[in-house]
């Protein structure tokens, strides 16, 4: 592995590490547990896992890497605040949304070249990016590798 | 730039934006404003500000860029918890503190290469490092960028 391809490889790393604390987080919990607020009338642990799932599926089109699964999460997960919808999905649906938007995104990044990493996002245009070449697929992985971290700092403050 | 630096921008990017969420978090409270819980009975926010100062001043021996500058803030803010010391420092020492670590740190990324933010860092042994060389000093960088992120996230709760 030449150092291009190993920095990349510390950066997946990265990801799957947290992917991997935050799974180990929700996915034992019950419907019950998953109604927990992280603070006084904040975010349930519902939320944050299905706000996570929403995100990441937000990554593919984003980093190329093919269409959503899950666009409908939008609604319940993203744009809206929790509490705002009356009907989430179950346990058991948001579990497999989240291991299917993941294992999608892996797979995808196993086929990025280094180079291929430095090259713009979706979200920004040809120009913008020519004035402004950070705004690349690689700033994307670890920004969205720490938006997980955030979130699960949060989970941290619940009382065991 | 070529590719393998373009790599290590984008993450050093990262650190720096992380460093700046917190600095504008940070840096403005007052001694007063500092003494909030990000959480009923949680760490307050004068705790996390340190706390981050005493992890990045260990990142600069861990990461071969010199001598720590505030050894004196782990006992304070990293093998004790919140509350258990009564006497912190001043706001304004904990921000000179604060500035001058990150300030080490950042001056001391941009001396070194691509190949050798790959090398082994320094609470890894020679042998444990050749058997696994995921545990380098990029994977330093890109894990204290996530923990910025995990404590910001907490912050975030604090009611306005």
């Amino acid at each position: 592995m030449n150092t291009e391809e190993a920095l990349v490889t510390s950066a997946i790393n990265a990801w799957k590490g947290a992917i991997e604390r935050a799974d180990k987080l929700f996915s034992p919990l019950s419907e019950d547990q998953l109604q927990k607020e992280v603070a006084p009338g904040k975010n349930r642990l519902v939320y944050l896992w299905g706000h996570l799932t929403a995100v990441h599926d937000r990554m593919l089109p984003l980093l190329y890497l093919g269409e959503r699964l899950h666009p409908e999460y939008d609604d319940l997960f993203l744009t809206n605040p929790d509490k705002s919808r009356p009907n989430l999905p179950p346990a058991g649906e948001i579990k497999k949304s989240w291991d299917a938007v993941n294992n999608k995104l892996l797979s995808g990044f196993g086929g990025v070249s280094a180079g291929d990493w430095l090259q713009k996002h979706a979200s920004v245009s040809e120009e913008e990016f020519a004035k402004d070449p950070s705004r690349n697929r690689f700033a994307i992985l670890l920004s969205r590798t720490s938006h997980i971290a955030f979130h699960l700092g949060q989970t941290a403050l619940i009382p065991k």
